[in-house]
């Protein structure tokens, strides 16, 4: 594939950059019989962009994509488009609402992480350019499509990028499971960063040094370990929550 | 295999199991070399409980299990120690908290708001006998072993149970994403039963109608539907967070 092109594949990524507009579509096949539900829409949506469709078998998607995990539909698109970190800050106005991700690998978890984002009304997510998940293909399925309208900025170095937005105003929440301020009894209302840390390390002291404060999702029982997407839900949400409550937008 | 004996594999489900010491353990295979971090634990736990731990290589093991996910621990243990649905209800005291699943299929979905449910303090999780995921190997799996320290009431008929809940003086709060509740704003710190719908068609119209109110839990943005798991993390922890502020126990 040439430079700054990269592939998608699934239903929702594909039909979620189409509705997005932000990516450019060079190639788009669909196996119809495989697409479901949301193939009318596809065609349509395609079709007011100017985007030629090409009908293919599932087998030929499936040796392009390399997997059948495609559910009939593939694109080679424009290369994923990226946020600057300023451009998420003032997209947030008078309290942004922003999400911090460090070093967070698995695919899987990083799209299940900006699905549920998007849904909480967050204004962006910072990922380290490297130790993260990229906004793959894989992440794009994983999220359900909500990468391809989430604002991602990629920057070279989080602690920097941490100074940047307390410079901006905002208070640096870290989480961690050996934090030990009280999810449910901070103040989580104004402008706010939420750093959250890798699947099995948490986060990075360096990263951890620059925290305003540490949260703890309160656990109880014998197992005591959420699933780092599921713990990123409950902080966000509670964020929400207290957005509501305090009149801002969420 | 025997009667009454189901397998297990993972390092977790097993080792969960082992601790909580609710299932007769018939063989015990290892594959030392695989385990990683927990195997000291399992050999003694096993040892504890007079289990003998059998050295296997890790192709015995993926030729026992049928695939490769075993991670270098499989045994073959009695059935899942199912609870009464009067045993959960009396172990919630003056306050019982209590999840309803009408039809989660997926035993990936089931085993994370299990995993979800233990760290939330729940005091168990009712299930009907038809069209749920059972709480099998894969489920214990995706519930990273929280499913062996579980209460799960498996009931003929969610109609009738949600009446017996009734009577027994909870409240019965749907989810569903056409909820009119508002989740943040309603009371729920009391006796409650939460039930959730399956992943793709919500609760079904006979569950919903025994439900006092029907919940959703608020999105934003252009996707707006959280992952049935996520969704189901969000609606629990706010009892959790309504619990702890009204002085109930988690």
């Amino acid at each position: 594939m040439a430079k700054n092109t990269t592939d998608l594949w699934g239903v929702h990524p594909v039909a979620e950059a189409l509705r997005a507009g932000r990516r450019k579509f060079f190639t788009l096949c669909l196996a119809p019989e495989k697409v479901g539900g949301r193939r009318e829409e596809i065609y349509a949506l395609a079709n007011q962009a100017g985007i030629v469709v090409e009908n293919c078998s599932p087998q030929q998607l499936t040796s392009k994509v390399g997997h059948n995990r495609h559910q009939g539909v593939w694109a080679a698109v424009g290369a994923y488009p990226f946020s600057r970190l300023d451009e998420i800050i003032a997209a947030g106005k008078q309290a942004p609402f922003i999400l911090v991700l460090d070093q967070i690998v698995d695919p899987h978890n990083f799209g299940a992480i900006v699905r549920t984002a998007q849904c909480a009304g967050l204004h962006g997510i910072v990922i380290p350019k490297d130790r993260s998940a990229p906004p793959s293909a894989a992440a794009s399925k994983a999220s359900a499509g909500a990468l391809e309208h989430a604002h991602v900025a990629c920057v070279p170095n989080l602690s920097n990028t941490i100074k940047q937005l307390k410079a901006s105003g905002l208070w640096i929440a870290g989480a961690d499971r050996q934090g030990q301020a009280d999810l449910f009894g901070s103040d989580l209302s104004g402008p706010l960063a939420l750093v959250i840390g890798g699947e099995e390390k948490g986060l990075r002291p360096l990263v951890k040094k620059h925290c305003d404060y540490i949260l703890a999702v309160p656990q109880v029982g014998p197992i005591g370990s959420l699933n780092a997407s599921v713990a990123a839900a409950v902080l966000m949400y509670e964020v929400f929550r207290q957005r509501v409550a305090a009149n801002q937008s969420p």
